[in-house]
């Protein structure tokens, strides 16, 4: 099975053999993907001149009211993605919902959100803003939808919520998006495209889907279109550097991994109950997924004291998770997504251990359930220890993107923020301590390197929404390391495909602008 | 006389002859510029390890008298800055003050708009946010000052200006600056950094420059260091390649040079207030700096019936303008900043003149007033008429940075607006209508593809700030062929050099931290 583009408005077949996407957990080929001889140029053109005027002639409040038809189709065939996502991603049925409700969920949310902008068609930033003296020449910020095409290249972990959260804001936005999945997993956004638009939820042009390589898709950027990457921090150099995409000087928001921290607090020590959710935390980020999250903790900090007791205790939580075919409905975790990703992460475990021993890696003679290991691309659960992470290098830059985390002692509160830092900028910092003055000192000193901080204690951990997920009314997107991406939590999101621009002229032409503009403060 | 820069806490000469600063009218030396041999890597980590730190001691209050102390510095120098600017750039008093007042007044500005910020020493955006049921766990977003190097990379054409509107903001913010004035005009930058650092009006390690070229300086930047840049497109594109500006994601804001355009609305007929008006501000942002701002009208759309009139009309107003050496009273524009802009300009209006023709250009026997036509770098004020500029290309590309700007006739609105569109994106765009309804249409039409529009009725325009002024208070940079800059207006400038985080946490921890956090909405 060859799978289809939906691209100019139809469905078009890539030339060639294409790649194959295979289920990791028994080796076969599932489908292929090619994007061969497709002209993107026009796929591009088509989206600009037929997508973009008719997104931009609804209000707000009808974009929203597509997105509700968008997540009631996925709703209704929600039960052939979770198929999917086991045959082509090996999740368990808690990975595929993550990806797939998370989809659908922030589809649904970004719907509700965007009620107070009702009639609206653009933005405003602000009210009036008087210059000098004279009351009736003033300015005002407003946004208006970009013209071009929002290109959307997605990761291979969250085929759906990869996706739809970028999707979501973009076509609330008023701009048509172009998804190019990766390859590897592209079958279930493909799929949730096709039925997307045989349901008719979306205007002509509007959302295209590109199955395969991006080939010459970004040699067509103009400087009304935005660029949204996630992947590896490689891909983004590429992107950042294309010919094209400087020479327009074409928006680009880029996600890319990082090594995201989390540190237990001076205070907490075995037995207490922030000391007993850090090892809940950490053992989940790793196995929820096998690890394959962007968010997920790959740098465990912890007092030097208690190092060696919370690495025993992530130990002993790791051997009782269940690893294998996810068809068995006592696995808990499965495979990464290919052999590729497989080999990758061996040479990251490998890299690691050169600063790093390795604590727990499954146990002797690990073997996963139901499954052939040969075929499979499965890896073990494992937790390293670095004794000197300051002298340590590889520990802060090598991100094992699979079930693999390394514990670090630090002697005092300012080494661990160091350490922290070491990461170069990531997505996602947590802080578990029952100390208040140290969740607060800790969450403004970890702010300046990662784009979200999680700060618990015991009191508020049942309510916490965890390290690993990314909500959509919270910034996502880190400094450095992790992309320098920016993506605002809440209607803020919109921003990125609105252009920015001050209006100045007659205050009364001005209010009247304002009055039919959205505010998303 | 060699420029010593200000780098790592002490004056230091570069090696080698250095490059001349001349005098633009008179054609002589003024002095010699060369970072050769220069330390920066060692430059940026002592801005890092020293001025960061005490800048980010300070609040916000503390900031802003620290920025009123340096304008008073300005202030009391500011002849001295005349004599450099009319030495160095050829600017009459009235260019001269635009640089230099504009400079103090933009640094006052901030120092006024951040009394609101008081005792904070971090942002916050927006307030608390709920994330599910339980109340107790909430999200905040929060702004935290980088702790790299604010490096800003300036343009020959404002010394004074383009200094102190970065400066002033990345200071206000804790972040340390170091600033890479144009060679050809750093003069009175230098002049102005050595009078604040020699005033000790701010703390050590907190301001640097240097003067020469930029050597091995982005070699060395960081994932929390800044970059701003404000000159061509051709320099913009190998900052947004260089190697480690990509791999460490260090943001970088871009302000290139654009073809603004100025609009004729279709009901201004000759001898209407707004012909009359439009008329001026075009000939003023000719003539104004010698037409050397980024901001000046390239582009003049004209209604077809009136565009000969319109062109005949400005032509008369620039005849009666007064070119020539600065020096002499009667003088109302100077030359171009050297002999290399000069001989751009011309190979520019050549260029122009393949899709235009020239209807003014100083007149039979044009000569600069007291100067020396072959040693200085006078252009003549130059304006084109393009009969079909639907059909052009150059016209819509070729950027003359002087005293140059083409009419363009347009058949109806939708033309028009298409026409200001062709420009691929820029700084500013005006538009001069008495016609209510269609000055708010163009205004919305105009900003997606433009930074900032001023729309102008005969009612309003007495408090108009112009066509080619950036104030402070309202955002600055254009999409695409304007380098894609988002220099925010007001305190929102800020956070270009603060670290937006989402915090999750206890809610009671969160509201603490957003009461001793700042707001700039």
């Amino acid at each position: 099975m060859k799978l289809a583009n939906y691209l100019g408005g139809r469905w078009v077949e890539g030339g060639g053999e294409g790649r194959a996407l295979v289920d990791p957990v028994l080796g076969t080929e599932l489908a292929r993907a090619t994007t061969e001889g497709i002209d993107f140029a026009a796929a591009l053109a088509y989206a600009r001149e037929i997508g973009g005027p008719a997104l931009r002639g609804l209000t707000f409040a009808e974009r929203a009211a597509m997105l509700v038809k968008v997540a009631d189709v996925l709703t209704a065939n929600r039960d052939a993605y979770g198929e999917i996502a086991l045959a082509n991603s090996g999740n368990t049925k808690p990975d595929a919902a993550i990806d797939i409700d998370g989809a659908i969920g922030t589809i649904r949310y970004y719907a509700r959100a965007a009620q107070p902008l009702g009639a609206a068609r653009a933005l405003r930033d602000g009210g009036l803003i008087r210059m000098g003296r004279d009351e009736g020449f003033q300015a005002l910020h407003v946004g208006v939808a970009l013209r071009g095409v929002a290109i959307h290249i997605n990761a291979f972990n969250f085929p759906a919520w990869g996706l739809w959260e970028k999707a979501a804001v973009a076509l609330l936005a008023g701009v048509p998006v172009l998804a190019k999945p990766a390859t590897a997993t592209c079958w279930l956004a493909q799929r949730m495209v096709e039925d997307v638009i045989k349901a008719g939820a979306v205007p002509d042009g509007a959302l295209s889907i590109a199955c395969g390589g991006a080939g010459d898709l970004l040699d067509h950027v103009d400087p009304s279109d935005a660029v949204a990457f996630t992947g590896s921090a490689e891909t983004a150099r590429s992107i950042r550097n294309h010919r094209r995409v400087v020479a327009a000087s074409t928006r680009v928001n880029i996600e890319a991994d990082s090594l995201n921290a989390c540190l237990l607090g001076p205070d907490a020590a075995p037995g207490s109950a922030e000391f007993d959710l850090l090892v809940a935390e950490v053992s989940r980020e790793m196995t929820v997924k096998a690890g394959q999250k962007c968010t997920a903790i790959r740098r465990v900090l912890a007092p030097q004291s208690v190092a060696d007791a919370l690495s025993q205790a992530i130990a002993a939580r790791l051997a009782a998770v269940k690893v294998g075919n996810p068809r068995n409905e006592a696995v808990r975790m499965g495979p990464l997504v290919d052999k590729a990703q497989q080999r990758a992460a061996g040479d990251g475990i490998a890299a690691l251990s050169r600063e790093a021993r390795v604590v727990f890696d499954g146990g002797a003679g690990f073997a996963p359930i139901d499954a052939d290991a040969s075929r499979a691309a499965f890896v073990a659960p494992t937790l390293l220890a670095c004794p000197e992470p300051g002298a340590g290098r590889v520990v802060h830059e090598v991100e094992v993107f699979g079930p693999v985390s390394t514990v670090m002692p630090y002697r005092n509160a300012d080494e661990a923020f160091a350490l922290a830092r070491r990461g170069q900028g990531s997505l996602v910092a947590s802080v578990f301590s029952g100390d208040a003055a140290f969740l607060e000192r800790a969450a403004l000193e970890l702010a300046e390197s990662h784009g979200r901080v999680l700060a618990l204690d015991a009191a508020t951990a049942k309510g916490s929404t965890g390290h690993g997920i990314v909500m959509p009314m919270c910034k996502h997107g880190g400094p450095g390391r992790a992309g320098g991406g920016d993506e605002l939590g809440g209607l803020g999101a919109l921003w990125f495909y609105h252009q920015r621009s001050a209006l100045q002229g007659p205050a009364e032409r001005l209010k009247a602008i304002a009055e039919s503009a959205g505010s998303t403060a």
